[in-house]
């Protein structure tokens, strides 16, 4: 494989575009991230990236609490419009159909459209540049019940979640194998 | 939609199951992260988690430089192995049948089967709990040339990228529309 050497750029791919709702019932506000990841097991954290500029900023460094809501194909329209629009202007629930509902942790709205929910309390604010990174400790999640089999397991692959890759946003695909696939002994087969 | 309210837990999903490579030439190593994602644009930065006790958080803590190498469908059983295995005990390198070639910007090595290297110097690490934050400053990109058309720009779709979702490895799948999408008017239909 013959490679170029590129100057520095932000290529790590797939994201997962997420919403995220702040603010409270009287003016509930999303928006759209992409710079967002899973930092700690235990406690349960993650961070998302805001440039201080965005409506949103604001409102989650003085409440510092807001609710990651996981992104599906049935709401990639909001997905998209969530990223270029400014709660200043409009009221993104409203214009998008969507409904804000209580967190039952922290003091703020989730999507309620969003099978999952993560709630999140702001443990940390770090200034990198363009963007703040705000660390914060997930103290609830919210399930959808359909995405639950008999016994309670939850089934992911049933959320219809899409990946945000370089510009683009994408369904996920065909299933490759689970973790610990490359260890895990192969059942023998019966027969020949 | 009705729903569950569970204890909190780490649901973020779809992540990039990344491959970074770090060690020097002579003993390079590879762990496998998907608690990782893009944390500020200017200067293009990413984190990558790592728990203490693994062997390449010593590594990347002592010299200060990493590379995140972008996971496609080709390396899925080395992203699973990489993540289970320890280079303490293995030269994954050598069992994965892959190759360590010198990073062009920072003192360590990239996997030069993986089209997307993405070389790293850290900027700051933070103790959370279970896992370390690396905040990493990106100092250059190698990317396949395969993946670039005549005019040098670059197609990431045709990579063959995978995503970590609850467990599970996924390719990607349908493209569903690009960043913008929402808001770009249709261009007007010829004749009927």
């Amino acid at each position: 494989m013959s490679k170029q050497t590129w100057k520095a750029g932000t290529l790590l791919a797939p994201a997962p575009p997420v919403l995220v709702s702040c603010g409270d019932a009287e003016k509930p506000n999303l928006i759209t991230v992409a710079w967002c990841g899973t930092v700690c097991s235990q406690p349960p954290m993650l961070s998302v990236s805001i440039r201080p500029e965005r409506y949103s900023y604001g409102l989650i460094k003085r409440s510092g609490v807001f609710v990651v809501n996981l992104p599906t194909q049935a709401l990639l329209r909001a997905v998209d419009w969530c990223g270029v629009k400014s709660g200043r202007d409009v009221d993104k629930f409203a214009a998008m159909h969507l409904t804000a509902a209580p967190a039952g942790t922290v003091d703020t709205v989730l999507l309620a459209e969003s099978p999952v929910n993560l709630e999140c309390q702001v443990r940390q604010v770090l200034p990198l540049g363009s963007h703040d990174l705000f660390l914060a400790e997930i103290t609830a999640v919210d399930v959808d019940e359909d995405l639950l089999d008999d016994k309670g397991k939850l089934h992911l692959d049933r959320a219809g979640l899409i990946a945000y890759n370089h510009g683009e946003y994408y369904a996920l695909g065909r299933r490759l194998g689970s973790f610990g696939c490359s260890v895990r002994k192969k059942p023998r087969r019966q027969g020949r």
